[in-house]
Formats: C-alpha cells, sequence, structure tokens
C-alpha cells in the first residue's frame, strides 16, 4: 500500500549463532531464535468475518501453526524450516532497518513473530487506543471497526448495544489501529501490511505478532530517547501541514440545525465565545427515519436545509468564521450522484458485478471504489473539489473509512480483506488530493476518526470518534486522552475531539458537568470544536445552559490566549513531527513512574494537562514529573516533580501545571486572569 | 480412570492406502488420512484457567499445533510424523474397536483429530446438553463447571449474573460434560480422556476433536440401528439398578422448612397427592450468612432444626413415605466433622501441602480427597453410610463434584485439571459404595447433577441441575429435555428435575403457570420431585396456590396411574440401557425430520410427550414421527404420523400422544380420566 520506507537508521545487526540468529538494534536484542526457542511460527488459518453496521464478528479456525526451528543462514538472507531436512518456507532478508519477509510456501496465511521483551517494559502505540495507552499484559486485534459503544462488557450500557446492534464493543475495539508500537528500551517496530493483525503483549518473555497473511515488511526504528522514535515514525508515516491560521481564532462551532444555525451561533458569540468556524453537518440535507434525522448522504449543499448557503458562507468569512460541512466515502442510492458514479462504474461490486450495496439504516449507500483511479479522481474533484472547496467549505469531517466490506470486489483485484484496514488512508488521501488540488493545504481543515498506517501523511488532524456522553472509563472523557497520546507517538500531531462527547443511546445523556469537563480538556488540545451528538433534542448543548455557555466562551479564550504557544506547537510539529499532546514519559523518560500515565498528558512541553475525568470530583491527584519543578496555574503554587500532589479542580478550573523555566511563562500566568 | 472398556464390537477396518489409510466402520468411513488432508494434528498449549465458585475462565495459546502428515504403518501400529524425514511423534494401534494413542514426543500436550463428517449429518451427545441436542453447527468444549444462569449473552439475567459472579455461562456449560457422541451415520465415538476436551461440530466435511493431553483412547461404536447404539454405550459406561419400588409410590417433596416441613406435607398428601417420598436438604441445619439461609456443609442431622428427626422418619416410613437428604463433597471449616477429616488428612492440599480452604460465600471448605482411598472409603462408610443410612435416610441429593480447583495437591499425585472432569464419577463411587455396603442398591436413591465418563455405573439417577425459574429457551423447563435426551443416549436411563426450577435471582421468580408447566412435564418422566428453589420466602411454592396444588396433585396420581408402564421401562433400562426418555428418532430412524427435535420425547416407545415450554402458550405444534398412528390421550383424536400438528394444550393436559398398537393402550386411555 505504502512505498518503500527511507529513514536514515542504524541497521540491525545479524548475528549469526550455531543453532540461530539474533538482531539486535543498538545494544537492544530484539530477536533471537534458536531451534530450542524459535521466534518465527506459519501456518494456515481459515478465518469467519461477519461485519453488522462496521462492528465485526471474527473468528479464526487455526488449521496449523508450525514452528520454524531451522535457520539457514547466507549473508542476510535467513531461510526457515521447521526442520533442517525439510524445505524452508519462509525467506528473511535483513534490509536495512527492516526485515523482509518472502513466503516460500504459498500455503502460508498466518505469520507469529515472537519479539524479545522484557519485564518491567512498557508499550505504547497500535494506533489511535482508546482504553489503554500501556499495552503490556494485554492482546490487541488490529482491524478497522467501530468503536463500541460502552466498550466494557461489564456495562448495562454495552450489554444493550450489543444486543441491539453487536454495537458494544471492547477495550481493543477502535477507528484507527496501526500495527506499531514503541518500546520502553527505546525501539519501535513497525509490520508493514495490509492484513488483520493481533499484537499480543501478555506474554513475559516476548512480544508475539500476528500476522493473516506473509507481511511485507517488519521495520525497526532505534533511537536514544523517545522523541527521536517519535521524530523517525512521523518521518516514516507521514507528517501535517501546520494548523491553519483561522483555527487559532477559537473554537468550531458544531450545529445542525439548518438555518437557525446561523442565530445560534450569534448567540453563542455574544455570550463572549471566540469563535473560528460554523460547522454543519446537515450542510447536505436530512433525511427521515424510524432511527431520527439522518444526514442525507449525496455530498452538495442543500438549497431547502440551507438557502443561499453560499452568499452565508461569505458573509461568515467577513465576520472571520469559516464554514465547514460533511462528508463520507458512500453515496446514498437515492441521491443525485450515485447514478452518475454507477454509470462510470465507480462503485464497488459485489459477487454478481452489480453495485455492492451497503444498508445504513433504511438507506442503502455504493461505496466509492478508491482503487479504481478514475473513481477517486471523480470524488476528490467532482464531489470534493467542486461541491466543497470551490463552493466556500473551509474544512469538514470526513466521516467513515470503517466499514469496507470484507466480501465486495474491488477495481484493484486485491481482496477486499486486504483492502479494508487500509481503506481510511485511501480515503484520507482523496480528501488530502481534493484539498491540494485547491492550493489549501495546511489552510482547509478536514478531520477524521478512521485511520491505519499512513494516514498522517494525508489527514491533517484526527478526531476521536464517538464516545459515549458520560465519564466512562472505556468510552468517555478520559479515552480521548489515550487515543491523543498514542496516535501522537505515530506521527499524528493533531488529535481533538466532540465536546461533551457524541453517542447517547439508552437513556444515556449529556450533563452539564460532562460538557464542561469536556470544554476545559478542549482548549488543550490543537482544536476546540463541539459536536450536538446524535440525539441533538434529547441533550443539552453549549448553548442551552447559561452556565455551561458562560463556561465554554471562557474556555475559547483560554485557547485562543494560548494561540501563541499552539503555534510553536505546530511549528515543532511540522519540523520534527512531534504531537501537540505528548506522554509525559516523552519528555521524562528518565522518570519511569510516568510510563503507564495516561490520564493526563503535556501540552507542548511546558504544560502539564490532567483533565477531571471522573463524574462529581472536584479536585483529583496528579503526578508531576521527576526533574522539573511545576506551577499550579490557577494557584501559582509551586511543587517540585516526582511526586503525587492532589489539586483542587472545581469547574473551571481543570488541573494545569506550567513548567518552570518555560519560555511562555508570562503567557501561561495570565491565563489565571481570563 | 477407567478399566479398559468389554464390549463385543465388530472391530473397524483398518485400510492402508500409499499415501497413508482410512478406518472404516461397517462400510462408514470414519478416518481418512493422506499427507494433504491430515487428519491429526498435535501440538502444545499454555491454558489459563481461572475459577470462581464452579464457574471457569478458559483461555488457551496454541503454540504450536503440526500437522502429522507422513503416516508408517506397520500391521494395527500407525505411526505419525510432520513429515517423512522426521521422527514419529505419535503412535496409533488400532485395539478391537478402539485407537489407542502413544506420544512418543513428550512435549505434546494438544491432539486434534478430525473425523469424516457429512452434509445432513447429525450428532448428539457430549454428555448431558442443555442447549442444543443436535450439536451440528456448533463448537462444545466440554469441562465440568456451572452451568450458568441464563446461559444466554443476549439475556439481561445472563449480564447480570456475569457481571455480579461471572456466572451467566452459555449454551455448553454444563455441569456433566461427556466427550462421547452419536452419529446419524449409526456410529458412536467415545474419546477416553480426563482432560480438557473439545467437540467443534462446525466444519462441513469433518468433525474435529480436540483434547488437551494425548488421550487414552479413541472408542468406537458401531451398530446397524440407534438401539443397538446406546445399547452399546450403556455396557460401555454403566448400566443403572432398577428404580426403587417405592419411588412409583408418587412424587418426592422437596421441603426445607425444618419441622415445619411435616405439616406441609400433610397438607400436600391432603389436597389429593401421591407422596413417596419427603425431600429435606436442610436436615443438617442452616448457616445464615447475608445471602440468606445456607444448608451447614456438615452431614449429620441436626437435632436444632428437626428434632428426633430418626423418630420421624420411621413414622413416615411407616405410612409408606420415604425421607431424603442431602450431602456434598465438601466439610466446612466449622463444623465437627472437618477437624477429624483433617487431622486423618482426607482433605486436598494446597502448594504448601495445607488443607486447601474453598471459599463457598462467608465460609470455607475443606476439598475430600477421593483420590485417598482412604479418604473415600472413610466418606462412604462413616459419613454416607452411618450418619444418612443408618440414620434411616432412603436418598439424597448427592450435590456438586464440578469444583475441583486446579490448583490443588490430591493424594494419587495426579494434576487436578486431570482430576476435575473425572471428579463426580469419583463421587458418585463414594456414594453408589455407600449404599452397596447397607445392601440398598436400587433401593436408596440418590440423585446427582454432575457427571463425567463413567458416572452412570455409580449414579441411579441424573437430576438437571439449577434451571432458571423461567420458560427461556437456554435456561428454563425445555432444557430438561435435551439434558435428558443426550444423558440418556449415553446410558444414563434415569433422569429428572426440579419442579419449578430452582434459580431465582435478580427479581426473576415463579409463576404459578410455570410450577404447573413443569409439574405437567414431570409425571411423564422417571421421578417427580419438587424444589423451593434457591429463594423459597420469594418464590411461589407448589402448597402456595390452591390451584397450584390441586393440579399438581392431579399429575401425581397421572404418574402413579403409569407405574406398572414406568416400571416396564424400568426393567428395560436394567436389561438394554434404554432411558426412560428417548428423542423420537431412536424409535424411528427412518424419519429424519425426527433428529433435530428437542423439544419433546417419547416416553418409552409408546408415549409421545411434548410440553408446552413457552409462557403464555395454550396450544403448541407438535410433529408425530411417521412409521405410526397416534391418539390424542386427552380427546382420544387420532393421527397419522409425518406430520407436524397443531394440539390444543391448556393448563392440565399437555400434549400426550399414544402409540396405537401398544399394549398399554388401556392403561394410557384411562389417563383421560383422572
Amino acid at each position: 500500500m505504502t512505498s518503500d520506507p527511507v529513514f536514515p537508521l542504524a541497521a540491525p545487526v545479524l548475528t549469526t549463532e550455531p543453532d540461530g540468529f539474533s538482531l539486535v538494534l543498538s545494544g537492544k536484542l530484539v530477536l533471537t531464535h534458536s531451534a530450542a526457542a524459535p521466534c518465527l511460527f506459519v501456518g494456515q488459518g481459515q478465518e469467519r468475518m461477519e461485519m453488522y453496521r462496521g462492528n465485526f464478528d471474527i473468528e479464526d479456525y487455526v488449521v496449523e501453526r508450525v514452528a520454524l526451528r531451522h535457520a539457514a543462514i547466507s549473508g542476510d538472507v535467513i531461510d526457515l524450516s521447521p526442520s533442517p531436512s525439510e524445505p524452508a518456507r519462509l525467506r528473511l532478508r535483513v534490509e536495512g532497518a527492516a526485515l523482509r519477509f518472502e513466503a516460500l510456501d504459498p500455503a502460508i496465511n498466518r505469520l507469529w513473530l515472537r519479539v524479545q521483551a522484557e519485564a518491567g517494559e512498557h508499550v505504547w502505540g497500535g494506533g489511535e487506543q482508546m482504553s489503554y495507552f500501556d499495552m503490556r499484559g494485554r492482546r490487541f486485534p488490529l482491524w478497522i471497526s467501530e468503536p463500541g459503544v460502552g466498550r466494557d462488557k461489564t456495562r448495562e450500557l454495552t450489554f444493550k448495544a450489543d444486543v441491539a446492534g453487536r454495537a458494544g464493543g471492547d477495550y481493543y475495539h477502535t477507528n484507527y489501529p496501526q500495527p506499531t508500537y514503541l518500546s520502553s528500551r527505546r525501539y519501535a517496530l513497525h509490520v508493514e501490511t495490509p492484513a488483520y493483525s493481533v499484537f499480543d503483549f501478555r506474554h513475559e518473555a516476548f512480544h508475539e505478532i500476528e500476522v493473516w497473511a506473509v507481511p511485507e515488511r517488519i521495520e525497526f526504528f532505534d533511537a536514544s530517547d523517545f522523541e527521536g522514535l517519535v521524530e523517525q515514525l512521523s518521518t516514516r508515516f507521514g507528517r501535517q501541514p501546520p494548523l491553519p491560521d483561522w483555527v487559532y481564532g477559537g473554537a468550531i462551532i458544531g450545529l445542525k440545525d439548518g438555518e437557525k444555525s446561523f442565530e445560534r451561533l450569534e448567540c453563542i458569540r455574544a455570550a463572549g465565545a471566540a469563535v473560528s468556524g460554523l460547522w454543519c453537518e446537515d450542510w447536505v440535507g436530512l433525511r427521515h427515519t424510524s432511527f431520527g434525522a439522518r444526514l442525507f448522504w449525496d455530498w452538495q449543499a442543500n438549497e431547502t436545509r440551507y438557502p443561499a448557503l453560499r452568499q452565508r458562507i461569505a458573509e461568515l468569512r467577513g465576520e472571520g468564521i469559516r464554514f465547514l460541512g460533511y462528508v463520507n466515502p458512500y453515496l446514498c442510492a437515492d441521491g443525485p450522484l450515485f447514478p452518475k458514479a454507477e454509470a462510470a462504474g465507480y462503485f464497488a461490486r459485489d459477487a454478481e458485478g452489480k453495485t455492492a450495496l451497503v444498508d445504513f439504516g433504511e438507506f442503502d449507500c455504493g461505496v466509492v471504489d478508491f482503487t479504481n483511479p478514475a473513481a477517486a479522481d471523480w470524488f476528490a474533484e467532482e464531489v470534493i473539489g467542486r461541491n466543497m472547496l470551490d463552493f466556500g467549505l473551509s474544512g469538514w469531517m470526513a466521516d467513515f473509512g470503517e466499514y469496507l466490506p470484507v466480501n465486495v470486489q474491488l477495481a484493484n483485484g486485491v481482496d477486499a480483506k486486504l483492502m479494508h484496514n487500509p481503506w481510511p488512508t485511501l480515503w484520507a488521501e482523496v480528501n488530502a488530493r481534493a484539498v491540494a488540488s485547491r492550493g489549501m493545504t495546511g489552510e482547509a481543515l478536514f478531520f477524521m476518526r478512521a485511520g491505519f498506517t499512513g494516514v498522517g501523511a494525508h489527514c491533517p488532524l484526527l478526531w476521536g470518534g464517538d464516545q459515549s456522553v458520560d465519564f466512562s472509563r472505556h468510552d468517555g472523557l478520559v479515552t480521548v486522552i489515550s487515543g491523543a497520546l498514542s496516535s501522537g507517538l505515530l506521527g499524528n500531531a493533531y488529535h481533538h475531539s466532540d465536546i461533551g462527547g457524541y453517542t447517547s443511546l439508552f437513556g444515556n445523556i449529556r450533563t452539564p458537568e460532562l460538557i464542561m469537563r469536556w470544554a476545559e480538556m478542549a482548549a488543550f488540545t490543537a482544536v476546540m470544536r463541539t459536536h450536538e451528538g446524535n440525539r441533538p433534542r434529547d441533550n443539552l448543548q453549549i448553548d442551552g445552559d447559561e452556565a455551561v455557555l458562560s463556561h465554554f466562551a471562557r474556555m475559547t479564550r483560554l485557547y485562543v490566549h494560548l494561540a501563541p504557544y499552539l503555534r510553536s506547537l505546530s511549528d515543532e510539529a511540522v519540523q520534527r513531527g512531534l504531537p501537540v499532546q505528548r506522554p509525559l514519559f516523552l519528555h521524562f523518560p528518565g522518570d519511569r513512574a510516568t510510563y503507564a500515565i495516561q490520564d493526563s498528558y503535556l501540552y507542548g512541553r511546558d504544560l502539564l494537562v490532567a483533565p477531571v475525568w471522573r463524574e462529581g470530583e472536584t479536585s483529583r491527584e496528579v503526578y508531576l514529573p521527576e526533574g522539573a519543578d511545576w506551577e499550579h496555574v490557577w494557584s501559582g503554587e509551586r511543587y517540585e516533580g516526582g511526586a503525587t500532589i492532589p489539586v483542587e479542580a472545581p469547574l473551571g478550573r481543570p488541573p494545569v501545571f506550567i513548567r518552570q523555566g518555560s519560555v511562555w511563562m508570562d503567557l501561561f500566568r495570565t491565563l489565571a486572569t481570563l
């Protein structure tokens, strides 16, 4: 799917031993193989995969799993077989900083690789992981899907979502998995494969990587510090452009209220909120189903719902406010674009060669086949280019990417099971190409929840997907931090989320406290954006309560106040690939107490943010890393790093600490006066 | 665990082929092996097993699974290896009607065997299977455990039981699994192993048997008809004695109300119920915990709760009513028997060599180690013999057997993981030995829910375990039929259940309808017995409602009226091993429409019983097998077999049909007058 990597890395050293081999990265043993303790297994599996609206039921029947105990080594080539008397089944080739794989036995469709592990080792990454930032001790299937509602099998909400639509999810479900991890041993590993894969970190002595194919390569990244690793990964997977200038002007307000959205925006601004954009996903109009109002999935402005929209966009622009919309990679069968795309042969096909229709709940859609260059060009030029950018949109939610059915026929002839994971990257590329075609890279801002290897080269901004509107451990506010940190380590510099969460099901609704806590966190991220959620009428909105609106407005002012600092972080992202939100250990690698922390983060190098993420709490414990002194932004109290401290954190005063000695001290200290 | 089988079977024919071998039973190909399509796989697994109060969380990490493609055959010995150049890892030996296994590679702890399967084939057995009688299309782990509450992951009840105590269960959870199945191809297969095993019937071309050890043997049973197969299996696994004469006198009434039980019994009799026994599980006294009253697990009569019990038992006996009690294989740490057993070294030990204590919910127990012959003798002689039989008990619930922790140290030195499954058979043997020592075999009646290979040789009566007090598909009334039919095919002739169900949790309580429907079914089984359930005070009892009691009394009279017929079935069980409750296909093998039916049964050869098992229904559809004419017992209407007919079935008129031509026609026809 991606071209070969080019990165100036020290190659791992291959050592041949009487009975096997070892691979060492700057003194770090990563692979070791002997007949008694083989590191490679191959075999055959027969998978069963069923999709229901983006949720997958996947089961594997492993027919064979054979240890390749015998290694025949010649230069940089290693041929592996079960025993010296049997023919080699797999060839490894050490190429630069990668191991290239070649199946010598075409029957192989499963591969397991054991990587050396150490006691106390931590591992992070795996794409955008919402439940567990440190993945050690657990097993992570890496397959793009809906993330799930509740994502915790002990919760009633998850149970109900499972029963209603197999939609409950679990800790490893994510819109954006990626077979890449960083180890606390100061190396990173990436599996270059489009196939279903699994990272199994449950074992003490090894990490086991499972791939439902023979992967193209395993790439190693080696550095003396974590920053160096992140820079390498960012170079490898793609670096984002700077944040658009207009974003620094305030929050992007998400409303889907038709023309009324403009009035509501005025009220929000009148309450003192700094606003950079108005995001109306219903710009395409609505469809009414038994589940409620849905968007009309045909990507052009809807005159009925938004009369004279082009004019309104221009007027807003005059006031310094951009307009954003919504698009996804489907076309509804009853919209005007569908017949055009079908006539041109742009859709994925079913087994009989007809347009494959996907049911999205009382309406069917065609899947635009991005492996067909003409279809991708058409979507970029005619749909996104003409209907959206030329129409005046400055950005959009580029939704979905997770639903490629595994049984469709694609133009490139590749098995859809091997295109399912790469799909979001293709989708991102179509969006990015459209933006580039108008010279608007770094100016138009689209945001995606779906991702896979290479998505960062095209997608300028991730959003954390559809959290439930609550404080829950596995589907609430706190999961957004883990998502930002894990994806950030893999080169996705910019992350943000729906303020107040999105999914309101089975009576779960937003509270004022939730919106306020979420806004407090969002002020210290790359982008502040609100969302009305899936059931706007049943849920509180930022303009639905005076205290909430006033609190929100203040948070937008904090965000704007920090713009110069955020701009410096964006510059750093462009130059080095460091993310805006960073795990504490990135800058405090010597403090191992920071390695498993996932509920606080560094906002750049100089601010530590510890959002209150449990309901009803007005204080929390915060660990301050050793090696710096920290100043509490609201009280000015100072603390020496290396300890957990209790912090008072009433609404409006999220725990934020300034690193002493920052060049931004004055800017930060002013926050308390806003 | 068991001695080698002796059964006069035609040996399977082993055919050697250029590239492998085949095993054929009377023209039925059961195994076929070639290098391209091997039927045997071996390897290593690392299991994780956690028990919480009889519920297990089990996961296997399969390190290797290697096809043994190469077969070297010499006479009846087959040596198998991955390839011709590698040493043999496994030896098979065709011995009579069995394949004997021998590991040549001691590292093997997993084995997978593929047995030929056909399209449209049905398979039954697997011990006592409560959810699916026909196992084709599903995978069945065979490991003794609690069966679960709800047993259906889409049910709220199951969800709550899972969250509260990992106790929800699933379709394959059972107190009595057994690695034995019968195929509609007219053969049966038994895996002789004490280890965890799995029957995987999901595949089209083969059944896959998985064993977490190298099994001792795979035994084949071959017959031209199903009756012949059942006779062989009954011979192989043990045949029960006849039902005690006293059982035919009526129902066994389960009460646990201390002395008040006697008064309540009088009222029940006064309402016209025919009663053969009074069963008081609280004869040992009570313990009060935060969960409510529990039995005191020290096995002797409790003077406080039942003053002068010996005298009362004698008085009841004078009225033709037997007294039954309760026992299980544990001793509570605060009872008087515990220190005696501990001093004698009769308990299983923990890793440090101390008595292993098992938490049963606010009280700890020792596990009597039945692999220690002295402990088994003591329990049989002193506990069951002296305290129960000599005291006057005519029977008891021999509860549990499912909870042997997998980490205890046993006297016979065998890994507890390999004693967990055989444990109920040891437990049954202790009970049977005690009964035999008093010459009371066929006279004293104990009943068990736990079972495994060989349990039928010792246990005279199964009970279907702890159904929920409802009509649910996977944990209600209907599951008892599947349990009776599956266990019956494996030689367990007598089965019965708790009238009204047992488990009342999370607000699930008995309705009058449930008790009445259950009693209607029980009248057409080997034994009618009531149970107050786990929460007697919250649930309706048979004597708690006039209509229920009157209905129950009538059902006991039907049962007694059928006693001569039931006695003939008991005779048939003793002579041929045919169960009292039989799947329709047992006598109608030519009618394939009967093969998957699990909600009706033949009660002996001449009655077809189709219990109403759905709530609120007053009629149901009944399939009448082809090859006989059938007379509806209540209306006298006649039907030709080979069709599904609708039947009116108000309370009190369960769908029962008489096979025309039965020698019992007159007896059956009189039922309608009672």
